[in-house]
């Protein structure tokens, strides 16, 4: 547990202008991927495969996105499972329970993730988009973001990047006010529990309230990562990859904007307005 | 369903080099992401964001990745849902119902995904693996592999990739003979349906079996693409970004030729041995 990447060796090709192969046999860091299992109240309600770190605010934020829990004070109690050892007996530090205070409602198992996404048996992106709806108990606050604004955010992810430059396989969440100041960055192995660590990061913060913040993500914008923004009160979320469809038809729905492909001098606004 | 990308008014915006922005309003195609439910006999098992197309391939490669089936003989009958109806009151086609054979034992909700990564309460790497090593039914072939035929391979998928050159937000998988004919590709936003697609197809066609296959992908290889190439059969999983530290233990315990960062010129070798 804690070692966010591991060195092992690899035997590093290249091939030569002549055709000739160079062979280099040597270290080579890669991104740690490490089950996190999370139970809440004792019952196992997901197995994430993270990036070891930071643990408590991804399982803070999971539970946010899913609507489980709103403020910290919801939960009385987190820590890593006593029994929870490996084969050397050792405690993995992979097994999280979550204790929410008294007055939270125990999720039956019809309420947690594998059912996030249906509808009785007419599942389809309307439902999807219905049921986050439902859930988000707090209105998007709209937001108008200047295009120097949104192509520096993603600048000032990168230098936070501190794994990616190591490993070149680590995604990265930051959290920043509307006027551009960072509050947090977190890189795991898989850009939504990176979201959830920036999420929870806030939220153990108890600054989940402040209108106006932008969700910068060095990925791909999904219909997953705008749920979580809007669960998590963001006004904008700016992605440097591709958004999909149904990403764009939930941010319209709750009036997040959506800002993606944004590379050094160019982006696409596919939600909300822009300060221009 | 049935559309795998759709067309949005996006505002694409660039900033001139004199500090000025163009902007400009126009459609622009994004890929479809929609839920796809599986159900095993009547009962959810997982709900997956996909990309419509090729659900039944999705769905059969999703369970023999899981290790609830073997062989299309395993599943009796699989069909679109009747009554999942969207609120246009058309099949919203989102709803996959599989029937399986009768001497298939009926998995119990501790068998089924939320547990694949889990074992007790010590849930770490090593039992991850273990459990993977436990379901896989079918001992890897080790291989040897050219570089020169590790190079053209994320070349020939690459011009498969007709939705990505579209949207730019979908990935790849593809299966290769050990002599490098390509068999299938498939494109998905999620990597590992793109992988469960192609793994369905070779099971519908009855070839699963055949030594000495390739599956090259789009993406990142991580632990659940590890897997899922070790249940299907391969010899090598060839991708063109990172790979994660559990990805390579688990091509190492399980004999994977392991490949990654597969660039135009060189690779990195994580696993097996190179016929040079």
């Amino acid at each position: 547990m804690g070692r966010v990447n591991i060195s092992v060796p690899a035997t590093k090709v290249r091939r030569n202008e002549d055709g000739s192969y160079s062979v280099d046999r040597r270290a080579d860091a890669i991104t740690a991927e490490e089950p996190l299992e999370i139970r809440l109240s004792g019952a196992t309600i997901t197995t994430t495969m993270r990036t070891p770190g930071n643990d408590l605010e991804l399982a803070h934020g999971f539970l946010h996105s899913e609507g489980l829990i709103r403020q910290a004070q919801d939960v009385s109690n987190a820590r890593y499972c006593a029994g929870a050892t490996g084969p050397d007996g050792q405690n993995t530090y992979n097994v999280l329970d979550v204790q929410t205070a008294s007055y939270v409602r125990a999720p039956g198992l019809e309420n947690l993730r594998l059912t996030t996404t249906n509808s009785a048996c007419g599942v389809c992106g309307s439902a999807s988009i219905g049921s986050i709806m439902d859930k988000a108990y707090r209105p998007v606050q709209p937001v108008k973001l200047s295009p120097d604004l949104i192509l520096s955010l993603p600048e000032v992810l990168r230098g936070e990047q501190k794994q990616f430059r190591r490993t070149g396989g680590i995604h990265a969440a930051g959290a920043f006010e509307s006027d551009g100041t960072m509050i947090v960055a977190r890189e795991d192995i898989g850009r939504h529990n990176a979201a959830d660590k920036v999420i929870g990061h806030l939220m153990l913060e108890d600054t989940l309230d402040t209108p106006g913040r932008i969700l910068v993500m060095s990925s791909r914008a999904s219909f997953e990562l705008v749920q979580k923004a809007i669960m998590a009160g963001f006004s904008a979320l700016i992605a440097v990859s591709a958004p999909s469809s149904l990403a764009v038809e939930l941010a319209k729905e709750a009036g997040l904007t959506l800002v993606a492909f944004t590379r050094e001098n160019r982006f696409n606004l596919y939600s909300g307005e822009l300060d221009i």
